[in-house]
C-alpha cells in the first residue's frame, strides 16, 4: 500500500546547534521508500543521513543563528499482513535471538523491573504471549485515558499505570513495560499514521513473538496497516523525533500521511482476530 | 598485563529457569582472553555463549529444579595506556560516530534529561570534555559516600545525586548521567578489579572522548589499569552480571582477580595527570 | 475489653541524642489507660510526655553515650462497637468538620493527588463511602502481597499500588491514599495488636465516615477489636514509633499484646457485615 | 504597615462542587484584618468561613452549574520587626514546643528524609540554625532558576534540588525540606506580596528559631516586610489557595497588594543582616 508522507518544521536557532531528526521513513523488509526529498532553508551545507541500527537520522549542524525551515516528503510502499496465532505457544527465552535480548531490559520510560507484580497479577494467568499482549493492550485502552497535555517528557510507564492518562507515547511505554515484565521483548515504534486526526507523528509498540516484531497500538486510534515506520528503539528516549543540542527551539510543526494507492482496507485491532498486522 | 580471574556462583533453582550470565571476559582491541574454562554442575547440556554487541553472555536453560554450581575462570591479557589530553578540545556532535549516539540518551538508571541544569550549573563553565569528566568524577568521589547496602536495584542517578550514598554501580550511574547531560557519550562498564577489597565485581564508566572510550572510576577504589572488562551497556540494566527468568535465586557468590604477571604499576586517577588509561 | 501491652527496646547511643517515642497507649473516648509504667535504664532524668494533637510522645534527651534499655507497659481498657451502615449515604464536603480537612490532603506517603484516576476508575462507580472503603480495602488485600522486607521507609502508596507488595505500613498508606482520592478523609493508625503473629507494632487506617473515624485493616491479619491505639497521623511520617535525632540506633525490640479479660469475640472484616468496629 | 489586598477569581462550575478557598488574610499576633469584604456572584447562600489551626478557609458549596465570580478584599495592618541573631545558638530538640514537632516530619512535597545527606554535606558544618537557614536560602537563590511553567503540581523538593528550576512554591519547598533535614522545624507560608511583579499570590517559608516562626524567601523577589499572611501549613498540600471538589475549573484570576500607608522601608534579605523580619 502506498502512502505519501511529509513533515514541515520550523526551528528558531539562537546559537550554533546540532539537530538530530528522526523523520525519514525506513527501508525494511516490509517497507520501501520509493522516493524522498528533504531540505533545510537556508541551506546549511551537505546533508548527513546517519544510521544507528536500522534507524535513519538526519543530522544537521547549524552554525548561524536564524529561522530554519525543514521539509521532508516521501512516497513509501509498505506491506502488512495478518498472522495466524491460533497455535500461539509459550516463548522460550533459551531460544530467543540474542539480538533482541536488550528489549527485555528496563529502560528510561519502561521500568519493567518495577512492574513485575502488576503485570503478573493482571496477565500472569494467560499462558501464551500473543494473548498476553492483546490482553494488556486492551487493559491499557480501557484504563488509560487519551488526553492531550496530560503527561510530560518525564512521564514514564510506572507513572502512567497509576495516573491513567496520557498520549500515544505513554500508551506505548506502558505496553512495552508490561510486555518486558512478562518476559516478552518489546520496543517503541514511531511513524506516520494514516487517518490520525489531528495529523501528528504517532507512537505505538512492537512485541517480539515467535521470531517476528508484531505491531500493537493501545490507543486504537488508527488502522494498524496505515502506519509508515520511521524508527524503533528501547523507548521514546531512543526514538525521539528530534534531539536538539544547543539553544534552539521548535516553533512550528506539521505532518501528513495520505493514501497514494487504492483498495485500502483498514485493519483495526480487535479481540476476535487470531492474527495481526506487522510492518 | 596478565590477570587470572574467576567467578563461582551457586543458584537454587526452584522451577525451570533461564539464566543469562555476564561473567565472561571480553575480547577487545585492548584485551585478549588467553584461555578460559566454565562449567555448570550438574551439567545442563551444551553451553550457549551468545553475543549482543560486543558482550559475551552465557545463556543457561535449566529445566530441573536443584542446586547448581557455576564456575568461570580465565587468563586474560590486557593493555592499558595513558592518553595525553593537554590539547583537550570541545567535542563536535556533528562529527560523532553515529554508533555512539545511543549513549547520549537517558536510560533506566541514568536520567540525563533530568540532570541538565544540575550538570551545567556545576560543570558547564568547564570548556573541554576531559576536564569536565575528571571534574564530575571528583565531585562524585567527594560528595557521594560509598556505603554497602545504602542503595537498591531501583536506585538511579537521579536519586543518588541527592541521597549522596551508594555503591560502585551508583557511582557509575551518576558519572554516566552527568556526562550525557553535558553531551558527552557515556556507558556502563563491569569487570573484575585487581586489588578490590573485598573482592567483588566492579562497575565504573567510560566516556567517549575524541573517538575513544576512556575509563573513569568515581569510587577511586582500585587502579584503573587493574580491571578486566566483562561488559559495557547503557547502564546496569544492560550490563547486569545476571538476568534470571524463573523462580531461581543466587545463594552464594565469590569472585577473584589476581595478577598473573610482573611489573604492575598502578595508575590511580589524579587531578594532575594529563592522560588516562583506557581498556 | 482489657489488654496488657508492652514494649522493650534497646538503643545504642553514640552521641548526645533526642528520641521521640510513640509507644504509649492513648486515652480516647473509646480507650482508657488503666495503669502504665515506663522507664529508661540508665535513667536520664525526669520524663517528658508531650502531646501533639491527641498523641502522647515520650521525649528522651540522652546526653551520655551508652546502651539504653526502654520499657513500657500498660493495662488498657477499650471499647469497640459495630456500626450499621445499611443506610450508607454520600458524604457532603460542605458539612465536613473543618478539623478533618487536613486528612483530605496528599502527604509524604499518601499522594492522593496522583491516584485520582486510579481510585475513580476502580471505585468511582460505588456511590456510598462505606462501600467504597470496604471495596478498596478488599482490593488492597487481594492485590498487594504481604512480604516482610519488600518495602523500605521510602516506599509510598504510589509505589505500592504498582509494586503490589509491602508490609502493614504500606497497606495502610494505600488505603489512606485511595480514600482521600475519593474525597474521604483518612488517617494512619498505629497500635498494639492482639493475635498478631509474630508480635509487632501494627499499622492500619481510619476513614472518617458520617462523623466518626472508623477502623479498616487491609492486611486482615488480626481482629479489628483486638487493637490498642497508640497514635494517629497523616501517615507514617507523623505517627512513627520512633524519631531519632542524633547518632543512635535501635539494637533490639520486642512488643506484646495480651488479653487481660474474658469473652473476647474477634471481629474480622468481612464483605457481609453491614457495620464495622471503631476505636 | 497597612496594605490593601484583593483577589478576583472566576470559576466555571460544570457540576455541583465544593470549593475551599484560602484567600482570606489571617489575624495573628502580628497581623490584624481591619476590614474585609467577600462575595460570590451569583450568590450561593450563607458564607461559611471555617478554621483549621490558625488558617481561615472559605468553603463554598455550589449546587448549580454556571460561571461564578469571587471577590475578596481586605485592609490589613501588620507588624514586622528584625531580630538580632548575633548570639544565635544551637537548637535543643528536647526543649522544643511539642506543637511544632509535626513541622520536622517529611511531607508530600518536602521529603526531608531523602535530603539528609544533601543538607548535611552542604550545611552541616554551620553550627547555628539562623546561619544555616540563611545559608540554605542563599544556596537555593543561587542554584535554582526562577522560571514560570518549569514545574507542576507534582514537583517536590526532591525534584527541585536536582532539576534546579521552579517557581516560588518550589523555592519554598526546598527551603522547608532542607530545614527539616537539619532538624529545624519549617512550614509553608502563602500570602499577598507587595511589589511582586507580575502581581500574584506568593509562597515562601518560615523556620522555627528560638521560639518564633521567622520568615525566609529564597526567591528574593520582594521585601520581606511587604507580605500579608494568608495561611501556613506543612507544604503547599496543606496551604493551597484553592481545593476544588467537583467538576469545576478556574477560568480567571487576579490578585493585588497595595500599600495603604506611608513610610514603607523595604527589608530585603541579605547576608549582612544579623536579624530578620517576622510576621
Amino acid at each position: 500500500m502506498k502512502f505519501k508522507v511529509s513533515t514541515d518544521m520550523e526551528y528558531e536557532v539562537r546559537s550554533a546547534s546540532t539537530l538530530i531528526l528522526s523523520i525519514h521513513a525506513l527501508n525494511t523488509s516490509h517497507q520501501t521508500v520509493l522516493s524522498e526529498q528533504f531540505s533545510i532553508i537556508p541551506n546549511t551545507g551537505p546533508t548527513d543521513i546517519v544510521t544507528t541500527g536500522e534507524n535513519r537520522l538526519w543530522r544537521l549542524d547549524i552554525k548561524e543563528p536564524g529561522t530554519y525551515k525543514i521539509h521532508y516528503e516521501a512516497l513509501v510502499d509498505n506491506f502488512a499482513r495478518t498472522v495466524d496465532y491460533s497455535d500461539d505457544k509459550e516463548l522460550s527465552l533459551a531460544e530467543l535471538d540474542p539480538a533482541v535480548l536488550p528489549y527485555l531490559n528496563p529502560s528510561r520510560y519502561c521500568q519493567c523491573d518495577k512492574l513485575h507484580n502488576f503485570a503478573h497479577n493482571l496477565f500472569g494467568d494467560i499462558k501464551t504471549p500473543f494473548k498476553q499482549v492483546t490482553a494488556l493492550t486492551d487493559w491499557i485502552h480501557q484504563n488509560v485515558k487519551y488526553l492531550s497535555g496530560s503527561s510530560s517528557t518525564e512521564t514514564s510507564a510506572f507513572d502512567t499505570v497509576t495516573e491513567q492518562q496520557g498520549v500515544c507515547r505513554d500508551f506505548a511505554h506502558v505496553g512495552i513495560a508490561l510486555c518486558r515484565a512478562l518476559n516478552i521483548p518489546a520496543r517503541y515504534f514511531t511513524g506516520y499514521a494514516y487517518q490520525l486526526n489531528p495529523p501528528d507523528f504517532h507512537a505505538c509498540f512492537e512485541a517480539y513473538l515467535h521470531g517476528e516484531w508484531i505491531l500493537f497500538d493501545a490507543t486504537k486510534l488508527v488502522p494498524l496497516n496505515g502506519m509508515v515506520k520511521i524508527a524503533t528503539g528501547l523507548d521514546a528516549a531512543e526514538a525521539a523525533i528530534a534531539n536538539i543540542f544547543g539553544d534552539t527551539s521548535l516553533t512550528a510543526i506539521a505532518t501528513a500521511c495520505e493514501l497514494a494507492d487504492e483498495g485500502f482496507e483498514p485493519i483495526i485491532y480487535s479481540d476476535s482476530i487470531t492474527g495481526i498486522v506487522y510492518l
